[in-house]
């Protein structure tokens, strides 16, 4: 007879996962996965074997040698490419390895969040950092997405608003480069204005720059963090979106004061060890070139996805192509219920991330909905995305067919 | 002006990290660290080249089509090495791959553990354990550590009594092979009281199985979960002991009511990708050849300083020589505040575990001590534990210089 645990569990856990793995599905349009072809295996492995030469026996140690920051060289090697590509000098002092980005979200609402207060966020907004704050009982306000970033009178009022009722928000969630899932880039003026507004209100700002390496056009506006002098933002990133996210490296650019709460919350003794010593040297020497090829070849994928939705579901689907990035955010008309097309998708191979979970209001976002384009090949964003655009009208009876569909 | 977070940062934090790394001491007694020179350079190098080459590609998703447990082939070795290592027949199924087996503590500790409730550890412990318990506000109960493992007569007593009181602990922690700090082995009989106990009584297992790759004869008892055929042990392990520290890979093995609580708490995306590669194929080629050899390093080692102690500290110490693994335990005359002598050897380049912060009643630990002998070199022995002991005895009055001490 089985021992029965649930009696012992504690209270108000997330439900338990469903079911072992089954593997992916024929039509993959989720999660943040990257191109097959384009993970630089060879080179990964030759950046490896360079430094475990000079550095291996230092895997003997927790830390390496870097104490719980993470492998120095790492952190030296990504203030050089945050230097040079993001107009932000960064002491390696002041960055702390985690695994994935996820993590560094996990540590900075560990040291700043209880149940009952108020960030601020996107009104469109990466799922998992949605799900992370109902979790934790967090309420959320929620700041809309203009094509040129989050409108800042809007932002003004509501930290007015929460100031002229006493509250305070612990801080303002932004993707401002490549947002997700809008995949709009905040302006440089808006940068600016936010900053003005955090100084004003005296909220932090917490920036989350995953995708920035891959804007189209290679370049990339300067970090929120780049523009402030009082340490008042708090930076993360990840090399999930640029090199490959199984590798699971983020980090956490931060002043000490925040830093320095950050490192004690991090309890797993460090981050993979073989992968932060392959990315400091895969950074030094190859990073830049890597991903300038990679832009090229999703940037195809992207805008082979945008004609297909076009060819597929006409005006039926809004769509503001994305500036970058591996995912296109997609509005449909109203009577077009996104949980239940991705419920019926999922059951014919084509899974999708319904807009509800993507929205801060998941009543605004359940006409809409998110395809990544990053891992799936060229064939299977040409089928998949047209059988979405059958099941789609047989369900809702839009896009209609036959009109603009040739066959 | 720096922005202040301090009115925004939630209430009982740990204290924050007090400054950046310094480096390592001269002489380095703590840390769960290894033999540098055993470090598998290359080894783990080709076998990370040979999995590349077969599914470098997987870097690209999340999980390398391995979904949220881990990956697969790495699962499949470590499985089979549990079948021949440790008598324990696992299905990969049954396993959540963790970043080192803190992570997989932090894990358990989540699905089961509200501030005010009780666990039953044993009286001499890992410190990390003991710590994380405090922190989440939970009470402990002390078992002696015997020779042969916990004492059963008090843990049946203990049961007894918090069922007495309509009270339930939520797991019964022990580190049966190896444990830490006392080196002590269970006996293959006392893992089956406990069973039976744990049944009696309705409380699970929560077994930490972290350095029994490391006995001096090479064999380990069966583990206690695999004398259980109800699911109520949760097991964890690693090879930060067998292999390096560094290299950040642990694993969970418990039945599915209990892993599909764990596996929507691990909410980092996975662990490093390219430590489960290597290791995956290392496990299957060998890892019995390196831990042999390993063994053999740590107990010229573990000699060395048990010889060293010997002759410096004579009777004054009390001993009892481990069973393997990579530190001894040690009990000073009462007279000797561990504390103290560990401020003050730091301050000299000596570091040392103060036994106060290996034992659930930190009063009992307060003239004991803990030294790692995995990292250090023989010189470092040598000169380290004989500087101690001088200092110990400018501190204390003891050990006697002279009468037991050549010169």
């Amino acid at each position: 007879m089985s021992f029965d645990y649930t009696p012992l569990f504690r209270n108000n856990l997330p439900a338990p996962a469903a079911a072992r793995w089954g593997g992916f599905p024929k039509y993959s349009f989720i999660g943040g996965n990257n191109d097959a072809a384009s993970v630089p295996v060879q080179p990964l492995l030759d950046a490896l074997a360079k430094v475990m030469q000079r550095d291996g026996q230092q895997l003997a140690t927790y830390g390496m040698n870097s104490g719980p920051q993470g492998y120095r060289p790492l952190r030296e090697a990504i203030a050089k490419l945050l230097e040079t590509n993001a107009h932000m000098p960064t002491d390696p002092d002041d960055m702390l390895i985690t695994t994935g980005s996820n993590q560094g979200i996990d540590l900075v609402n560990d040291a700043f969040l209880s149940a009952g207060d108020t960030v601020i966020v996107e009104e469109v907004c990466y799922a998992s950092s949605l799900s992370r704050l109902r979790y934790l009982g967090v309420n959320y306000v929620l700041i809309d997405v203009d094509e040129d970033g989050m409108n800042m009178a809007q932002l003004d009022q509501v930290l007015a608003d929460l100031q002229s009722k006493g509250s305070q928000a612990k801080y303002i969630y932004t993707i401002p480069t490549v947002q997700n899932p809008s995949g709009t880039i905040m302006s440089v003026e808006k940068r600016q204005k936010m900053l003005d507004l955090a100084r004003k209100y005296g909220v932090p700002i917490f920036e989350d720059d995953c995708y920035s390496d891959l804007t189209w056009d290679g370049t990339r506006p300067p970090t929120i963090r780049s523009m402030d002098d009082a340490g008042q933002v708090i930076y993360c990133a990840t090399f999930s979106k640029s090199i490959a996210p199984a590798l699971r490296i983020g980090y956490v650019v931060a002043d000490w004061p925040v830093l320095s709460q950050l490192i004690p919350l991090k309890t797993d003794g460090g981050c993979g060890a073989l992968e932060q010593m392959a990315l400091a040297e895969f950074c030094n020497t190859q990073f830049n070139d890597h991903v300038a090829e990679l832009r090229g070849t999703l940037k195809a994928k992207c805008d082979l996805m945008l004609s297909v939705l076009d060819e597929q579901f006409g005006t039926t689907a809004e769509i503001i192509p994305p500036k970058g990035g591996i995912f296109i955010w997609i509005t449909m008309p109203e009577e077009v219920d996104t949980d239940k097309l991705a419920k019926v998708a999922a059951a014919q191979g084509v899974v999708i991330n319904p807009g509800s979970e993507w929205s801060a209001d998941p009543v605004s976002g359940r006409h809409r909905f998110r395809l990544c384009f990053g891992n799936p090949t060229h064939a299977q964003i040409r089928e998949g995305v047209t059988l979405l655009a059958e099941i789609c009208h047989e369900e809702f009876g839009v896009p209609l067919r036959g009109a603009n569909v040739e066959r």
